[in-house]
């Protein structure tokens, strides 16, 4: 090993594109993306995921707003990913069985491996094709709207958006944590201390977030003790009550 | 579009492997993998997530009895995928700060994103270099010994093992579920009938698992109205005493 492969170039300089040429994919770029979700990998292949294509406009305007990030739902294309135990319930109903273990964390979780693990395929199929795409961890800001938004039944959750399109920006590499802090041998390495981060703070720093050029962002561990972390009263912290409704992770 | 690229050749014809050749991973292959999984999209870039590379004999074979599946901790490299909360509560209490959302079920759930996707870009890395893996989401067959058997402190929780390898066998690639079924336009499609579903299960009982080549598999509608999703006193079902233990997912 190893000359670099076209899988390694692209998994190694990943960028998350949030700015997108006005341009939908074509009929065969939706179809290999949608593939790619229905071949990976499933747990116990109970296939407990389903993916939502949100096209219509005003669908779109809710998203944003939920979302708020203005390129919600802007150029490029939308998808929701959702963990879906609703399906093999219907199967189980109709064959006249229970819900056997349906609404227990366990299968709820399955079910969430399945669904983040399409995510990842999808933009690394995306990104094969000359597309660019960001996660949208965002749509969690207003899960109840969410679900109501997209008809969700008893048992789905909705658990990452997707947006693919024709990148119109090329943002540089954001600097990551070093290895010898997120990876460990045997047992699970507990004695961070602060001063471990101070090199890693320094690099972040001299990263230029293109979003807005003239601003440098705050180092890791800033953002760390920041309001991405500290106590807000906001719909997001509301999440377990949505999941709960929806019937899922009941014990 | 499209001449298939090697991305997408290797997104369409994923198959599990789950039985390896006697060598272990190069130093220059396991670097190649944990660098992929740095590079991997993070939540708010918060970097929640860890990876642990079990080379201990004795854990291997603790983690083999609590799998259950006689190829873990055999031939090939294992690794569990663990959301991390845990380095930026250090990190705030080194700051003077306090937890702040940090036992909220939206923020596991980023780092669970976290995770997910991490784990699947390294399979998809081991594989663009020759290497097969099995995900081993049967670490969740009892938490609580995994928790303790890589020492993993409050705020972290083993999400998914992965072990990686060389191949020794060629599977055929496993029939899914029509993508008819599993992706929507704008709204979940929720009316599911059985017949829906007949064809399907005529392909997938045509289907040699290589594991087994003299037994044909049952039917995806057999699986699902089956022991996999059955009521049973399991380890399985303590997995929320475990996540509430690590202190996390609390409200």
């Amino acid at each position: 090993m190893t000359g670099t492969n076209q899988v390694e170039s692209l998994l190694l300089n990943r960028r998350t594109i949030r700015a997108f040429k006005d341009q939908p994919l074509s009929d065969a770029q939706l179809h290999l993306l949608l593939e790619v979700a229905r071949q990976t990998a499933t747990s116990s292949f109970l296939q407990q995921s389903s993916i939502i294509h949100i096209t219509d406009q005003e669908k779109r305007a809710v998203i944003r707003q939920i979302c708020r990030q203005d390129y919600v739902g802007g150029n490029g294309d939308l998808f929701i990913f959702v963990a879906d135990l609703y399906r093999n319930q219907q199967l189980r109903q109709q064959m006249g069985n229970d819900d056997g273990r349906l609404h227990n964390t366990d299968v709820f979780f399955q079910a969430y491996d399945d669904t983040v693990l399409a995510a990842q395929n999808v933009a690394n199929a995306a990104e094969s094709i000359g597309l660019g795409s960001v996660f949208l961890g965002s749509i969690a800001n207003d899960s109840a709207k969410m679900v109501q938004t997209l008809k969700l039944p008893q048992l789905t959750f909705p658990i990452l958006g997707l947006q693919i399109g024709i990148p119109d920006q090329q943002p540089e590499l954001k600097p990551r944590l070093p290895l010898k802090l997120r990876s460990f041998e045997n047992e699970y390495q507990a004695d961070y201390q602060l001063q471990q981060f101070a090199d890693y703070d320094a690099i972040v720093q001299t990263y230029y977030d293109l979003r807005d050029t003239n601003r440098r962002i705050d180092s890791f561990t800033d953002q760390v003790n920041s309001n991405k972390l500290n106590h807000k009263q906001t719909k997001r912290d509301e999440l377990l009550v949505t999941l709960h409704q929806q019937g899922l992770c009941l014990y």
